[in-house]
């Protein structure tokens, strides 16, 4: 059997969740759901399926005591639907209690380290975003924005966690890459402990809700909060892990590189809802197969879309999955029923986005004047 | 013959400067002496001994073209000689022209990187060093100075240049090192480069005054100013290397590491004299010999230090070089006299600075508030 690999950079696919625990510690999530008042959708349907020290976060919340919720998202374009599954967790974090605030990153550094994108085309690319997760539910009140390029704190601790760290531990963790991509890792690293700094309050507990893929900046966010700890007093981060979304093209993983694999929340409603209608799915050579032994709703990216985003209702989620295996739904007919909704939300979404535009310059701006009159 | 080596975080021993312009492609400054209307003392007097585009220096002097001059200083204590010389070099080349902007940066990432010496004792630090540069005859009218910690812009552009390198050209210039030092390196380049973004003038010639074992950052500069240039319009910097200082202790470099191999500004006067007295020469094995075929001045730390710094008039550093070589200067002479000037000078200089600090804390604040004003 294959070893899972976790690559932030790279194209990930994971086999097996649950063997995520034994080969990097990821320890799984279903344990700790029925602390949850109301769990969300994500959590609920398995979706976000492992953790690293989210009782800390759990704690914070039953004590009333404050907290962070931050993630780094990569301005390359409209929110595809990875993106969304973390804004969805920061927004959810966000809800479970009166004294969370999100940092919501702009991971322009990375954007141009990782895809070249400059910083310009960044900036405009980050308002229309901040208005995606304005649209998906984030409270403007409780959230910092920041680009990580004009954040003179997250740059400057990624360069003091430079001395913290050997090039043999970063070979360890990601691989041998490319300079820049291990300084962007390391920027991720400060944007990670960023909220624990004293003019944000101190130590608290962070949660970082992200993909899979990512865990390898959490254990580095991890191993040098504790590297640090007499120095700054930062408590080591926690994490929630969501699957990554499987690809209709049928690779492993949704990719921006294949076109036909994934679509946008910015995506012209008609032709998402062609992608769909020409996804590949878990059905049967036949027709006539299908309906003797069922689909394969667990292999279906067709399927993951309802179960990720597009079947609100989780009874209708499990008919969708139950007609599936018990042979009574065919594909087509499930990807045009899931076409419309596709069609539906993603127009929804437009117009919430467009109405959010001019607050997501606001928040944007309100936060960088927040972040620069602190003392530093 | 061993080849010559210039390593920026080491202990560089040039044995012969002529072999640098082989070896690295360094300018004999020579040539080029005649274009100075007043060459300073350590141009006439071949301290200053190598440069790579000067000309383009000369031509906007010549011009009344703007350049700017600018080097970072490591505020790791009290300026040493060498870091005197440098400091030397851009009062001088401020004083060249009208159109001279220094760039005076605070090297706190690099003294951090490679020193660990913390962000917080740096900022002490800094403020005494730019009084020593104040007090070595830096117009505050037009120098920038500030900390690499705190200009966003540098901290950016050292971001973004990590994604035009690669791993094998850093170790090919630098040898293998930790990823700190990579980092700090590519953040000089930042510094070298900033006089030319659009909110400080454009694209500009910049001289960079350095010692000879500073080399490879300006090697570094040139190459990503060319790889940029299309970018940002960036201008290969030039340069202007200075001698490594010889150590009293009998090394071949002064080293702060070895504390009786040099003295700062800020020594006592006393301690200073002291050192002196007690200093490696080039004299003979015995006062007969000596008499007979002559000390070898050139060889000697301390007429390196009457010529660098610390014998005034030409005229006065030449004949000490004569009397050594002539055999009539015998060494505790030649020492006790130097012990003489040191303590002067030094008592001199440490008054100078005292009045000049509340100045230096002026032109820091000054400075902030410039940088912070121009748009990015």
């Amino acid at each position: 059997m294959e070893k899972e690999t976790l690559d932030p950079w790279g194209t990930t696919t994971v086999q097996n969740y649950d063997r995520l625990s034994s080969e990097f510690g990821i320890e799984r999530l279903k344990p700790l759901i029925p602390r949850f008042k109301k769990p969300s959708l994500h959590i609920r349907r398995g979706i976000d399926f492992g953790h690293r020290d989210l009782g800390k976060i759990l704690d914070a919340i039953d004590n009333n005591k404050p907290f962070a919720v931050m993630s780094g998202i990569k301005p390359t374009g409209i929110f595809h639907l990875g993106t969304k599954m973390t804004a969805d967790d920061m927004v959810f974090f966000q809800s479970t209690s009166p004294k969370a605030t999100v940092y919501y990153c702009i991971a322009d550094i990375e954007a141009y380290n990782d895809n070249g994108i400059s910083l310009q085309e960044s900036s405009k690319i980050a308002i229309q975003n901040v208005a995606d997760i304005l649209a998906l539910g984030l409270d403007p009140d409780r959230a910092v924005v920041y680009k990580q390029s004009e954040e003179v704190r997250v740059l400057q601790y990624g360069m003091i966690f430079s001395r913290g760290v050997t090039n043999n531990m970063l070979r360890a963790i990601y691989g041998d890459r490319p300079i820049g991509l291990y300084l962007s890792a390391l920027v991720q690293v400060a944007d990670i402990l960023m909220p624990q700094l004293p003019e944000l309050g101190g130590p608290k507990p962070v949660l970082v809700p992200v993909g899979a893929d990512q865990d390898p900046h959490i254990r580095l966010a991890r191993d040098l909060a504790t590297k640090y700890h007499d120095e700054f007093g930062f408590i080591p981060p926690s994490s929630i892990y969501h699957k990554l979304m499987k690809s209709l093209s049928g690779q492993a993983k949704m990719s921006k590189r294949t076109i036909t694999s994934s679509f946008t929340l910015g995506e012209e409603p008609s032709s998402a809802a062609k992608k769909v209608m020409a996804g590949f799915t878990g059905g049967r050579a036949t027709v006539e197969e299908q309906r003797k032994i069922g689909g394969e709703a667990d292999k279906c990216p067709v399927y993951d879309l309802y179960l990720s985003h597009f079947a609100h209702e989780d009874e209708y989620a499990k008919r969708v999955y139950d007609e599936c295996y018990g042979g009574i739904r065919m594909c087509g007919e499930c990807k045009s029923e899931l076409a419309k909704i596709v069609k539906k939300d993603l127009d929804d979404h437009r117009k919430r986005r467009e109405s959010y535009m001019k607050d997501a310059e606001e928040l944007i701006a309100k936060s960088k004047s927040y972040l620069g009159s602190l003392a530093r």
